[in-house]
């Protein structure tokens, strides 16, 4: 049971965003630009970075919500995201995405954990300024995004079916479609 | 020294959002909506728990400047923020502000720290669904806000004179006239 009243059905974030709209319409706009706006890294890498901080923050339906989407960009032909969700340090990702996705766990435990350090091995990867930008600024997001779908405890499915559609969707058709 | 190469002389989270417009148009109207559009929270009691949650997430530069701005919209007849921020329990805050300050505390952490017997207690302090939801999002948006300004190593001015101008031009003019 949520802490609030919300739209029966309505899986998670998709509960609060649709019963406050206005807040729901500012969040999926911030959610676009981020995930999908213009940026160095693929939609592909940034859903990754996501559903990463959503793993590490024990977010069920942002987790498996992102997985989906980043899956659905991937195209999953050799299992990226669930080999990063196993074992990152195994999975077949470069070093770039090795060290954003530390970085972003840094920013996830707390912002000033992000040392002159992560950024040299960053930029020695590859990582230019706007790369570290986004990366930082999408794993502080889904900081919020968790905190709020757990927060009020809404509901998240247990079915892989529903999260592979919502994916599929986000994906496609992206989030500023979502609450329209 | 910032992380990334950002605009001289620009404080905090103004650094960033000027120099990537795009997100910084989305993060400013995120932050216009929940400060300041509807809601059964007064803007000062939203600064509030916006300076609460930057204090206890430790970044120097938002407790700073929103309590500039909750300051501004108190009035500060009573020097109710600085009391909070010395000493939440001695306060002169009413429990329903107590309580929405404890339970942004637990948001912070952890969302899935939010009890039914916080949501309980906000009740019968006479919060309902929205000041409950409005709460649980402002929260969980300034452990982003804090996150982008500290993972980025922005630059934190020390002149409390700052600050105090920064609050007044918010409490004014807002957020959404900030980066237009």
């Amino acid at each position: 049971m949520a802490h609030i009243d919300l739209p029966e059905g309505l899986p998670g974030i998709v509960g609060p965003m649709t019963a406050y709209p206005e807040s729901g319409r500012a969040l999926n706009g911030l959610a676009e630009v981020l995930l999908r706006g213009p940026s160095p890294l693929t939609p592909a890498e940034r859903e990754l970075i996501a559903t990463w901080v959503s793993k590490r923050n024990h977010c069920t339906f942002c987790t498996n919500t992102h997985a989906a989407v980043a899956r659905a960009h991937y195209g999953d032909a050799c299992g990226v995201v669930d080999r990063v969700l196993e074992d990152v340090g195994a999975a077949p990702i470069g070093e770039k995405m090795k060290v954003l996705l530390a970085i972003a766990d840094h920013v996830r435990e707390d912002g000033r954990l992000v040392s002159d350090a992560d950024v040299a091995r960053a930029r020695a990867a590859g990582a230019d300024d706007r790369t570290i930008h986004d990366t930082v600024l999408i794993a502080a997001a889904f900081c919020m995004f968790n905190r709020y779908v757990d927060g009020l405890g809404t509901w998240a499915p247990t079915e892989p079916e529903v999260y592979r559609q919502m994916g599929e969707m986000l994906a496609g058709t992206g989030y500023a479609a979502a609450l329209s």
